[in-house]
């Protein structure tokens, strides 16, 4: 039918309509006409289904904007719409998005990356000298003096420089090499990228992954999109969270009997769970890794988020030096940072960077090469990121209004974290390790047989359910605990310290009077 | 030796210093002096190698940035150190850069997106209300109203909806859905993404994904580092580099031998070769891919980049749609544009869109999936795109000042399209075809068998061999055609026109002399 017709309109305009060439609304009328005859007909099977696409991205789950969150963004419209339920706002405590739940930008970092976006402002008197001195010094190290050039595919040198200096001083003079630093969008893309070039082998030779359990869910889907295999060293949480080397000996050995185990994941401070290692755990942790052979990877993007006064970051690049040229000649270790976390919550930005220690030259040639497929990371994310590195010193003009803001949303969160440990310890049920770092709380919650029973009913994971029921109940969004693994039989949720104070408390209310009803409703 | 020494310490300061703690000027001095006394065995060998890396990962090739790339930086750093050269400065005319080559950027652009990114300056008398709108436009959608929250990962929603209704526009009236535009880090990362999800099975059934030859050479990468199998057609360079349906059959049956065909991907107006496709073209290739049951990629990157008065875009979608329901219901089709080309080169930004085109509901709870492990693609990025997409139109007050620059800068590359394909074809031993579009010229250059003779002893490629004697005499940093793929016994470049006018006429002079002694010297 669609050919005839083709063929009489063949005639006119040949360069503009081709043998099926037909207006719109003539196609729009046929499209209608024959959906109303042959509904079924006109729609064949499509190439891309869930039969036939990559397995290996089908097995990919990323809990933190997973079902519950989907499930949130629902109930949202939902109330957008209009329909009554027992709350007015739902709650998104499920991921570390400071600026989302109302953390203000570094107000330095923004003027920085103001007048490099639009370098106009460099003659305006409305920005601080030392501003656009900062802006200058990245303008002029970019192509054509500008944001919108691609920058080299290891990132803007200059601020590799930077970032090198800022790593050198935070270390105690452990001295940091630009040509080691790589500039990642976010974090994540460092993670994945470097887990993506150590992933070879098959069948018993299959790289193995050691990740922590719990872990940030980011490790066991790279590991799933790479088929790679996943190891799990569980940490402790009777003892605080702490990592056990005992536990990590454990897991490489049953791992030997599968794959090739390679690869040692740390996040310190942790996520979900916030306890920050101690420096002796980190000894130990080298060690092993240098007695097993594994490449160590250091998710440090909580380095600025220490809360407990007992504690310390110390990055694993320093505690590797220290520990002296046995180690530190032969371990290899990339270390990530990033613009989202610690007091400037910019996420958004995509900003991050690497270090990486004792790469083969040849693999640091093979890990540009990858890099540069996709050109270069976002040239504001580095902009942000040189800012994180070399903000306002005392002396500069910024210096107090930087001082005074980032130390009221460090002793903010601090005050949050403490806040919800000992809110969530009240709570009958509900038991909350100390909030040494980070931005969440992990509470394990005690769930009831009864409840247990109504879960399975439901299909669901019983935190699931319990995590479902405090959202259409509360409005308050929080991840189950099988989002980031856990011991068998225990149950969590993570839940963000990000709102307000007083939000946050109401919060932490609204979650101690759901949950005993919760325990009232299943007993 | 360690050991002994860390017991002694291990009394003091056991929470600083665990067993194999020091001080740092120890540690370097005993790093030092066991260098000193056996330098090879401090270092073992490493966990990451060439031999142990991903092998698909060691295949990866991006000439764009490659061998040539990097020596014409080795040459930069010597000018730097004052070594003395034939010329002053390295011209990169690898990388389709403009903004690194001087073009300036679109100022509303860079005004909305200041605005964006120190909202204070909403205030300020200095920027124009239209700016001012879209500003608050963007924020009043981002969590926070700020650039630093995470955006949904599909991007932030009235951005998809501005994308939507410039699709709609653009296409005369077909309509475009919100919901099928996701946001991406460039063009690259939703192309990457989308082959990543399509491709699976293995041995003879493993993914086959049809690319032109000669490719932009993304293509080529993501195939390798997917472990799909890539499946050449070639573009007709006696035909203006025309795309042939029948040589899409020839690719598509003998490629079935071997592998299952299932992608399709076309790059228009092209890269490297600057064609446009006639609208006839585009119907045959959608019919042909209807036909051998196909997923359509459409790389329209350079969209706002034609030249040529005969030539028109035809978006594949628009085409797609006037086709009439058997096939606009049917075929799949995955469309990509960005930031970094057209009239305003904002590479450095990472910003750009993919439309997607009759996917099964799954398969986009899939890609939502995949893309909320790396989170969101950077919101000042997405900001850019925004501007793109809802630039200033008549009656408002920036309209003309927009109009005036966007003209200059697309007046300027056609001025230059012309200026380069004229020059080539002046050059004995060069034949350029018609840059219709995009921002490239690939010339054909006729290499003398004593010159194939002198590149096989220096184990090169010839065309690589010419590209680096070119380098070498003038500073002029090309990319061989062999980077891009071209037919066997054939020789190109790449090079770029977006050098300023008075510049560009420089570069094409000093080509042409080369070229002329280089013939004369292999005679």
């Amino acid at each position: 039918m669609q050919r005839a017709a083709a063929l009489v309109l063949r005639g006119c305009c040949p360069r503009t309509l081709g043998p099926w060439g037909r207006s719109q609304s003539s196609a729009a009328a046929e499209a209608s006409a024959v959906l109303k005859v042959r509904p079924e007909r006109s729609r064949r099977e499509r190439i891309l289904t869930l039969e036939s696409m990559n397995p290996q991205v089908k097995a990919v789950e990323y809990a933190v904007r997973g079902p519950i969150v989907l499930k949130a963004g629902e109930i949202e419209l939902e109330l957008q719409r209009g329909i009554k339920k027992p709350f007015t706002e739902v709650i998104r405590a499920n991921i570390g998005d400071a600026q989302a739940m109302g953390q203000q930008p570094i107000t330095f970092l923004r003027q920085v990356m103001a007048l490099c976006t639009y370098p106009n402002l460099l003659d305006s008197p409305s920005f601080p000298e030392d501003a656009k001195k900062r802006a200058r010094r990245i303008l002029q190290a970019c192509g054509g003096n500008s944001l919108g050039s691609y920058s080299a595919s290891q990132g803007v040198n200059c601020i590799r420089e930077d970032v090198a200096a800022y790593i050198t001083r935070r270390d105690g003079g452990v001295p940091a090499d630009p040509d080691n630093i790589y500039l990642t969008t976010g974090a994540s893309d460092g993670i994945s990228t470097i887990l993506k070039i150590l992933v070879s082998g098959g069948g018993k030779s299959r790289t193995g992954v050691m990740i922590p359990i719990p872990q940030y869910p980011l490790y066991s889907a790279v590991i799933s999109e790479l088929d790679a295999i996943q190891v799990n060293y569980y940490l402790d949480e009777d003892n605080c969270w702490a990592l056990n080397v005992n536990e990590l000996r454990r897991a490489v050995q049953q791992a030997k009997e599968h794959c090739n185990p390679k690869v040692l994941c740390i996040i310190n401070p942790g996520n979900p769970t916030g306890q920050v290692q101690s420096r002796k755990c980190i000894e130990d942790v080298i060690h092993f890794a240098w007695e097993e052979k594994l490449f160590l990877l250091a998710d440090e993007v909580y380095q600025d988020n220490v809360y407990s006064p007992d504690c310390k970051f110390h990055s694993f690049k320093k505690v590797l030096y220290e520990m002296g040229p046995e180690y530190s000649s032969n371990v290899e270790l990339a270390s990530f940072h990033s613009t989202s976390k610690g007091y400037m919550g910019e996420c958004g930005y995509r900003g991050g960077y690497m270090e990486v220690i004792n790469l083969h030259p040849e693999i640091k040639g093979q890990l540009v090469k990858l890099l540069s497929v996709r050109l270069c990371p976002p040239v504001s994310g580095q902009a942000a990121m040189d800012i994180v590195v070399n903000p306002p010193v005392p002396g500069e003009e910024s210096f107090e209004q930087f001082s005074r803001e980032k130390e009221s949303v460090l002793g903010n969160l601090a005050k949050k974290a403490k806040l919800t440990e000992d809110m969530f310890n009240q709570v009958p049920g509900i038991h909350c390790n100390p909030l040494m770092g980070a931005m969440y709380a992990f509470p394990r919650i005690f769930i009831p047989a009864k409840a247990m029973e109504a879960a399975q009913a439901h299909k669901m994971a019983p935190d699931m359910f319990y995590c479902m029921k405090l959202l259409e109940e509360t409005g308050i969004c929080v991840v189950p605990g099988s989002g980031f693994g856990q011991r068998e039989g225990t149950y969590h949720f993570r839940m963000t310290i990000l709102p307000p104070v007083e939000k946050l408390k109401t919060v932490l209310q609204k979650v101690k009077d759901f949950h005993i009803k919760f325990l009232e409703k299943y007993a």
